[in-house]
């Protein structure tokens, strides 16, 4: 039977970076799905093209995940769009870094990397449930195809390999963030297997720019989206790179 | 040669549960570290005794982990008791919790939990840091008897045995908070290894009641303490139950 293909995928933070080159992949991919949906802080300043609805180009949403009304417009919209059939994939790929080394991190910084890159993550997932619920009861298996939901983490967040990468010391306040992050999958992966919704944890590989810049390589772009095609309930609760290889905690 | 004694030991978050239990089992054990000082909120509501210094009973001293100014007026005070000898061992015990499952979990409760859980325990750390420094250059080795920083964890905290204990699945803020506590740890571990610190994650064993309550039992106590006191280098960065086992990330 051949593979099932996802038919609508939302994906936050995609002003540039690995967002907006994840945003037009899928758009250009064969097959690609009905629906890619791009939202970025500032759809004005974004890259992404301001043209929709999909398919190509991806459709721009503003939204801005530390914004709980905001959240909720997009949500509404997003209903809008995909109608009775739910959201197959939602891509929680918005994030911020900063450099903080020991003796410089704060509270303050701590605090707002956390709310962007751990919490937000939580609070939009939670927003789209009903979405992906829906999605999830119109088809069979576990995967892109029919619900996920994929938290961008980092290798920077894998606990045994603190030591291996000891430059990354350098972003406290981003990798503890993340590795909250990914307890969150975890979590998600437990509490929503009734449902039949998968959760993985994805680190999308290293960007030369400041949070993928504009320089996001066709061949990441690629790498991620087949580890997403290929996805299926032996992932779940998984925390994988590009080449769909497992990450330790 | 005979184990070197720790001198100096702070515990935060010691009106009642854990906190208390282990800074009077530490004023009552053989040998005593000459300091025993038990940091917490409202000392006036504390059952820690109203006396001090140490040894036995402990000294109480009003900090409030998420007040930078409190933080530094415990330092203050805490550097003037101990001199330039410097403080062998943290204990960063404070830490509170709510319930809330997936369906109830606030990003305000996540924030809160966070702020008290998580990033006080890495500023009271840096607070502290001058004072664990001093006392490192004072000894051989590593551990207690030399400087450690122990950060109060919990088996919820674990990626790995999600899956063995969803029962945790209904305190999100508190075990994601402590998930990056435990990456705190590692950082610290690795950062502070040239200084000779050493720094671990610790669970200590399920209580009854409220955030421990009043049901400390004296085995939990001395099983804690025990693990303390065989701290070595190997254990530098590890994940420890109170019978020294290793828990997995």
């Amino acid at each position: 039977m051949a593979q099932q293909r996802c038919r609508s995928v939302l994906i936050t933070g995609c002003s540039r970076g690995i967002g907006l080159g994840l945003a037009r992949g899928l758009a250009a991919a064969s097959p690609a799905p009905d629906w890619v949906i791009a939202t970025c802080r500032c759809p004005e300043k974004a890259q992404v093209e301001q043209e929709g609805p999909c398919r190509d180009p991806p459709r721009p949403v503003p939204g801005y995940v530390v914004c709980e009304n905001s959240i909720k417009k997009v949500v509404k919209e997003v209903e809008e769009i995909l109608g009775d059939k739910g959201l197959n994939c939602l891509i929680n790929n918005a994030g911020i870094n900063v450099v903080a080394s020991l003796e410089e991190v704060t509270a303050e910084t701590m605090l707002t990397i956390y709310e962007t890159n751990t919490v937000a993550q939580l609070m939009v997932t939670k927003a789209f449930l009903p979405l992906l619920r829906k999605a999830a009861q119109l088809s069979t298996g576990m995967g892109c195809h029919r619900a996920a939901i994929i938290n961008m983490s980092s290798l920077a967040a894998s606990m045994q390999l603190v030591q291996a990468n000891e430059m990354f010391l350098k972003v406290y306040p981003y990798r503890i963030a993340k590795t909250a992050l990914n307890m969150i999958t975890r979590c998600l992966a437990a509490d929503l297997k009734e449902d039949r919704i998968l959760c993985i944890s994805l680190h999308p590989g290293w960007i030369q720019t400041d949070m993928g810049g504009d320089m996001v390589t066709v061949s990441l772009v690629w790498g991620i989206l087949s580890v997403l095609a290929n996805l299926s309930e032996k992932d779940n609760g998984s925390f994988l790179d590009r080449q769909g290889g497992t990450l330790p905690w």
